[in-house]
């Protein structure tokens, strides 16, 4: 394995239905791990469980902080292994608290079933990623060591008569690791949040839970990103996501249950 | 309990994070009863559980099809009871097999919580129920029990250009019971799949993952639901619906992964 995320999501069997790993503090948002990576890490394990290889669909409930640095254990259950789709949940557990609760669901999207029948969302169209500024640490004040092994270019916001809660982007790994299904829950995750654009600067937005949606294996290259909040009622909001790859074809799809929590002055 | 709905989603202890209850056949799709009823004997048994009153997230994996007139188990975990928040799991089984695997968080929705900015979906301009015919049986020849328990009216597709893959309508119990929100999973899932208006007859959407956001406490009388397929490719669809109540708030979002199988001849 000679590629950080795949090196930083690994596990060990630890026991029936244990896997262990430790958290890199390498993909944190300022003191803890981003919880797309965290997931990633999770549904690595889950995967390893299973037959079918592509996690069609993953809910994450984040319960409490990841702890970069420490050993992590990932204690999973297959709930059912059919022909086309198996079912995994498990719970990420450090210092023996549940951080992350998730289920899965696996299949093969090498392949089609059912109807043939397509609609598809096409990609905005955007300035190359050579034209749009990197993500900076800067905008929250919270270090963001992420960016040592992300590449996340902000495409500059549209000129609108109402302000959008739309955030757009481009992201790819630092060191070359081409992009695969098991990389787009980190990827969903690692944008600013888009209300964002339209709030100015708020103080924290934890995720309560993710769930992703992968709809294709994507080509190499770098991935298109939108995320949009068009739901913030008394604190909580609902952000949903698309990405897109090299070609123009929409590899997953992404929805966020967020709080969005006053600066402290 | 004076109404349906209640009685029939009702369960009582038995054992340790175990509620037992019967499923109820007059929610049946067909020969089995509906998810979103599934989901709310599932959730209610969780609710029990936890001293927060409003299901905020429940994300509900359908593994095998639910058994009407059969007795069922909600096997439960309360994974943590915060101040704001409650998690929760839980297996909803029959005959010694999980039917459906399920995720909640609960919190409170008479207050806020974080900064006040709103951004909301406004309902679209539909006709009244009055001037909207009634979901029918009949379209795709399946016994449809559950339309002796809910009242669903369609509102007529509007005339566009381009067929759009969405389908509108109103619902509420036959009963007379006031809608809340747990009523809401039951009620994102009880409207014909909208790919139908642009597929035609389809076979058979089964639904693999539903996720529902409850954002407010609906107001008494209808509620109007919105449904959209923006995303169908291979056979795999991604289906994001809203409610409003009837002073136009919107109080649920709901997401599905579904599969869109061809119609046997």
């Amino acid at each position: 394995m000679t590629y950080d995320f795949d090196r930083e999501t690994a596990s060990t069997v630890a026991g029936d239905g244990r896997r262990s790993g430790v958290l890199s503090a390498r993909w944190n948002i300022g003191d803890n791990p981003n919880g797309g990576y965290l997931t990633s890490v999770a549904l690595r394990a889950m995967g390893e469980a299973v037959e079918h290889p592509d996690p069609l669909s993953v809910t994450t409930h984040f319960l409490r902080p990841g702890l970069g640095g420490e050993p992590c254990e990932t204690v999973l259950e297959v709930l059912r292994q059919g022909r086309q789709l198996s079912h995994v949940r498990a719970s990420l557990r450090q210092q023996g608290e549940i951080r992350l609760e998730l289920m899965a669901i696996f299949g093969d999207l090498s392949g089609g079933s059912g109807m043939d029948a397509a609609r598809s969302l096409p990609p905005p169209e955007v300035p190359p990623p050579e034209d749009c500024p990197p993500r900076s640490p800067g905008a929250q004040g919270i270090p963001l060591p992420i960016l040592e092994r992300l590449d996340v270019r902000l495409v500059p916001p549209r000129e609108a008569q109402e302000p959008e809660a739309v955030l757009r982007g481009w992201i790819r790994f630092r060191d070359g690791r081409p992009p695969d299904v098991a990389a787009l829950g980190l990827f969903v995750d690692s944008f600013p949040p888009s209300p964002l654009t339209v709030l100015g600067s708020v103080g924290w937005v934890p995720t309560l839970e993710l769930t992703v949606h992968a709809r294709r294996r994507p080509a190499p290259g770098w991935i298109l990103g939108q995320f949009e909040t068009r739901d913030l009622d008394r604190g909580r909001m609902i952000e949903d996501g698309m990405l897109w790859d090299s070609e123009g074809h929409l590899v997953a799809q992404s929805r966020q249950l967020g709080l969005v929590m006053r600066r402290d002055p």
